[in-house]
């Protein structure tokens, strides 16, 4: 019926492939995963080469596709060079061995012209020397690689803390980030397809917990959207996306946006695009990696989200969300990943849907009490 | 986290299944069907057993589950036989006995206080006689079981056509209905848990096109919405619904509704309540079937539907719809079922939700005309 039904690959397997495979059945697109886990989320709703992510079978599997995409970027190097050439990777090598790398994300944004907070890019032990100076103040050591959700970062407020935390990261390369007092932290996602239509999701606005995303919320007419589609612009250009990433800002007091950090994929504060009647970013990374056509996806009703992390009580037992109370306030949508309970794991999130902002905010109060 | 899982098993693996098993995960409920065809779209998003609805080991996994649901009414008794007492099958037995023979379902119509055109019920040849006269009229003589989409049903205006129309459908068990003056045809959905919760769907208005539905519209506040409700409530008690029902109606001109025909499902003409920002009609059916909470689901939003329908151009090749045009037109959801293109088959079908009914309206006519 359509050309021929497209076929993705994803590098990874876990909720966000899920919900890429659930956003792509519909539009005729087949999906093909790539993940050694074999209680993977996405195999409920994609075929799974159950392998390592460099597993020659399994990526031979991958270049069959018309496109191969990920659902997270710490994608090991020989996989990418497996693929190359036999099957567009979007978002291809080079951006992603920047974003998966936090001293020179940092540096290729301030060349495309996007502010970050000050920053030491730590590398040997005299890298330390007057760094927290050269920040002007305390700050945050984090691994250049492989932290997320707050992992891998401690805070620093002089030189014998910042040379034991160092040591503590086992003198992995490293930035040290100053301390940014900001007024909230947004994000924003930018799509663009192989043949360079630009779209853009709408302005989101999170509230964290202990590192971890608790909370987003959208409304219409944020003032600070065109600010953020500028910048996100300006790096999906200047960087040659192809696929969608997701920029997170600090936004400061006198109302100016500096990134924080850019996923090289849709994100956990994108979420509560699924159940805002647009187009979701998951539907919207399938369409950019596949070169379908591409349009601004913004929620027709103000939304938000509340991610369901798993919590222990003081006796170190499950606390469980108040599944019926979920369910009886209007306008929720249960997005549950079908993982095991583990403690800090991310296992669901709830959309939250609204006629209007008043009612909106005054729900999502509501249901933060339901969710531990 | 949920407390373990539900297993959904269904008689059936086409769209219907599809579209209830991609509604089913994000629940965390998990799916099986049982369904011959090997290419049977709900196998991308649902564990398939690739059997006769029939085959003992197939009725055995479903009865495995934590209860059965069916996509089609023309389910085998045997099917039905085999799983009594094994596992809830929802809706059970006796409403699908009724619902899938055309002259017990009117009758059980009639009984439950609901009201339906005139009608004569023809299981012998001497039925023929005065039927006409009886009905008032010229008439559509209906198959009593199997007809679907305009199948099995003919229009009669005399005796002689009456006989010949019915020697044509091999003297079957048929329906002689009244032709109805009706203004629009609509349906509603009703549900009801096992616990005995009921909800609804919204009012839906369908226009159908050679004996399919084309297309469907739903706008908040429609007046006749009461009326039906009240009709599909008493029709759910009276007949002891478990799971989800549709009810199909001819307005008439004094605004009356009649029940034209029931469906003990999910139906094409709720598809549209998938993207209006609101619980879908098949998380809807999932949640009754399953004894999960249940709201009424009522689009946010109005919304309409336009079916892609295999067509063909009078050189027998297929018409594709103008692909790039449904893309571009803003409000557009594409939802395809992956099945290989057939004359009159149903292939997939456009969701459009637009922020008023002025709008919609407009969007509506653009998309009808790139939609063959």
């Amino acid at each position: 019926m359509t050309p021929a039904a497209p076929q993705l690959g994803i590098l990874g397997g876990g909720q966000l492939a899920q919900m890429l495979a659930l956003a792509a059945l519909p539009l005729g697109v087949r999906v093909t995963m790539l993940e050694p886990d074999d209680q993977a989320p996405a195999r409920l709703c994609a075929t799974h080469l159950h392998a390592s992510y460099t597993d020659a079978a399994g990526l031979d599997a991958l270049a069959a596709c018309d496109a191969v995409t990920l659902e997270f970027e710490n994608v090991p190097v020989a996989a990418l060079t497996a693929l190359e050439g036999r099957v567009p990777v979007r978002p291809g090598r080079e951006l992603l061995e920047r974003s998966k790398h936090r001293a020179r994300e940092k540096e290729a944004l301030r060349v495309a012209g996007a502010r970050t907070a000050p920053f030491v890019v730590i590398e040997t032990g005299t890298d330390l020397d007057g760094a927290l100076v050269r920040i002007g103040g305390p700050g945050i050591l984090k691994t250049s690689e492989l932290g997320y959700d707050g992992k891998g970062q401690a805070r620093v407020s002089d030189e014998a803390g910042l040379q034991a935390a160092w040591d503590e990261m086992g003198r992995v390369p490293c930035v040290l980030e100053g301390l940014v007092r900001f007024e909230r932290e947004v994000s924003l996602a930018v799509a663009r397809t192989p043949d360079g239509q630009v779209a853009f999701g709408p302005l989101i606005e999170n509230v964290h917990r202990n590192g971890i995303l608790r909370t987003s919320l959208f409304l219409e007419g944020d003032p600070h959207e065109a600010q953020a589609r500028e910048i996100a612009g300006r790096v999906a250009w200047a960087w040659g996306l192809e696929g969608l990433m997701t920029l997170e800002f600090f936004q400061l007091p006198g109302s100016e946006l500096l990134v924080n950090e850019v996923a090289p994929r849709v994100h956990n504060s994108g979420h509560l695009t699924q159940d805002g009647s647009s187009v979701s970013q998951f539907e919207a990374q399938v369409r950019a990696v596949l070169g379908l056509p591409l349009a601004d996806w913004r929620p027709l009703l103000p939304c938000a989200m509340v991610n369901i992390i798993g919590m222990e009580g003081t006796d170190g037992q499950p606390l469980e969300p108040d599944w019926a109370g979920i369910d009886a306030l209007p306008g929720t949508r249960l997005h549950l990943y079908h993982k095991a309970w583990r403690a800090r794991r991310k296992l669901g999130h709830v959309n939250l849907v609204a006629p209007d902002a008043r009612i909106l905010r005054e729900r999502l109060a509501q249901l933060e009490r339901l969710i531990p």
